[in-house]
């Protein structure tokens, strides 16, 4: 038997809407659930006592409960998250042709906290609620009986951990070292996922970068703060006749020649360490013009009381990148902010344009893709937004 | 030269920011002015008399002047169209490998109030603003230059040429009567323009009905408010298994008949006339199951005064939908709605599932295509919304 935690008055009313979260303001606070390990399995009962289920709990952070299953007292095993992680895969099958996709999206896939990307025979998983990090030795139980993953390893450096009050921290939890492979869009990377960015690759810019791979065909592109080169390696693998791979990272730019190489494009890409601002004005100065500017910085806007530095920084962003862009050229702007609204993400790209005396329109505004589904009630959660523009 | 339209004090910042539109109570209204035929060409300028631009002037509806071109007392002929047309061309061309889609998107193809969908050697056009209304001969001019057509329709039934004090109807400019053809998604289809809905063909879904027919590769589609089969019938044609086409319609449901097919799937597709809601709810008493329930309905907000209404049935849209969707299925659900904003027709599509007792994950958030381009300051005019999600 869970222990069980009581909602207050009314507050189940959210919950058997179908949203999964309960607010520290919504239950009714004991002793007793302070003193429960963080992440412990409770039962969740509205203030009359009728049980709604079953849920992960953590005093510490604002959100407490986080839900699982509708049936109260369910024994969270390696059998119940094998369940929930072949729903997951299926769905990735039907979407993908090969094993390279976000596997797990967390909430979305009624995994709270937990994140996956899968590398063929290798995964990256993120626990980042303390109910996951509890539930560590079952996951990777299921992981193996489902995957037989030749590698696993635990991206643990997330912020969301720090709120949940756990350690980070990254370890291989099967497996050894080295680089990891990866194939997109018809273009393949090696990535680290001990030493790289995140889980070593974004896939939530997947659609995004064969849209404008597309229209990169026989033309001039520049891929800004382009990490190991994923919007501009697959363009030139596309047909791109010139990429230009910017990121203040040099060892991101030396991983980024060896997988143009890799992908027998080296004499069509270019890649330069330096800082974007700068070298965005300096190929300005230098009348530099492309027919296509890939956008996609690291979050601007970290926390709220970042928001209006950050909203200033994508402006700045977008007007610079609209000065290189060519006639009947195309800009891509990206934010993968949590905190930056994507109204106002949108509004500064506006004025960014119209600073750089610029017009156009806008062809695509697209989030992340399938594979990083999002919860039809945390549709906030929804954090990478983008807009790809034509300019006159 | 044109006549002057001057603004009043520090109402020329939205245009100068990049804003395409002039509103009734931003210009020094004179009688000179309220006499220019509807539709007459002018020369925008700031309150100190400095000049912005040439726009199309209307005195009658609240938007009295749309912005065409930063050069004033600028002619507005053939070759000025034709300059415009040819721009939206190319990027078509860049886009699609065939010669069916939406060639003019109004303002943001820099054409204010015109929409031109293309079917191969055959346009529609909607003169939607009293400008383009007025510049009629010298646009088919342009069209006929550039595109060589073997016919033209002007589709000029759609409600905003009432706003803007224009008569509605419907005629031949270029060619006869009968059917046209298109190719979508690798699947044919015929359609009216003369008596069609709209300019005959809904090309705005055509990367959703794409990601749709994928989805639905073996499974039991069903296309409720299917008009003539888009989703259904390129489903089929991508290798869905079974395929119900619903529409009220039945000439609608007789020429899906017929083009199931021409497309050869008509052993995979059942088209029945008959009304959504009742037949839904029929299905769902009958405990009928599909694997994925698209549903397109026409627009539930006519206007501002429907809104609570057009969201109800939203709703029960969604209720009824997901019942019939299988476990692991999929459920489809769009607005074209201009009157409805995203974040209410998503709040109601998750009561509705709720309502329905279903969980699950939102796969796709996405309005038209890329043919269907947003001008950067009118966000708002993208009318299409949709959700794909996949119930547990």
């Amino acid at each position: 038997m869970h222990p069980t935690v009581t909602l207050a008055t009314g507050r189940d009313k959210r919950l058997r809407g179908g949203h999964p979260w309960v607010y520290a303001n919504e239950v009714q606070m004991t002793p007793a659930l302070k003193e429960l390990p963080p992440g412990s399995l409770v039962t969740l009962a509205d203030a009359r006592g009728e049980k709604l289920g079953t849920a992960l709990f953590n005093a510490k952070p604002l959100i407490v409960a986080r839900f699982l299953d509708a049936r109260p007292n369910l024994a969270i095993d390696a059998g119940f998250l094998r369940t929930r992680l072949a729903a997951a895969l299926e769905l990735r099958e039907r979407l993908f042709a090969e094993p390279y996709y976000r596997l797990v999206h967390a909430e979305a896939d009624r995994l709270p906290g937990l994140v996956i990307d899968r590398f063929g025979d290798a995964l990256t998983v993120q626990l980042n609620s303390a109910g996951m990090d509890r539930l560590e030795a079952p996951l990777l139980e299921a992981l193996t009986d489902l995957l037989k993953p030749s590698r696993i390893v635990l991206r643990n450096d997330s912020p969301a951990r720090t709120l949940e009050g756990l350690e980070t921290g990254i370890r291989a939890a099967v497996g050894g070292e080295g680089p990891i492979e990866l194939v997109e869009n018809g273009a393949r990377f090696r990535c680290d996922p001990l030493g790289g960015q995140k889980t070593g690759w974004f896939y939530d810019q997947r659609d995004n970068r064969a849209f404008l791979a597309k229209l990169a065909q026989g033309k001039r592109l520049i891929d800004v703060y382009a990490y190991i080169g994923g919007f501009g390696i697959e363009a030139a693998v596309a047909g791109a006749a010139e990429v230009t791979l910017l990121d203040r990272s040099k060892p991101a730019m030396e991983l980024a020649a060896e997988t143009a190489a890799l992908n027998g494009v080296a004499d069509r890409v270019t890649a330069e360490a330096g800082d974007a601002f700068e070298t965005l004005e300096k190929l300005a100065s230098a009348k530099q013009r492309f027919d296509v500017v890939v956008c996609d910085p690291p979050a601007f806007v970290k926390s709220k009381k970042d928001l209006a530095a950050g909203l200033r920084a994508y402006q700045k962003m977008a007007r610079l990148g609209a000065t290189l862009v060519a006639p009947g050229g195309i800009l891509f702007a990206a934010s993968c902010s949590h905190n930056a609204p994507e109204e106002e993400f949108a509004k500064q790209i506006g004025i960014g344009l119209a600073k750089a005396g610029r017009s156009g329109r806008i062809l695509r505004q697209a989030g992340a893709g399938p594979d990083h589904p999002v919860h039809p009630f945390l549709r906030e959660s929804a954090y990478l937004k983008s807009l790809t523009l034509q300019l006159d």
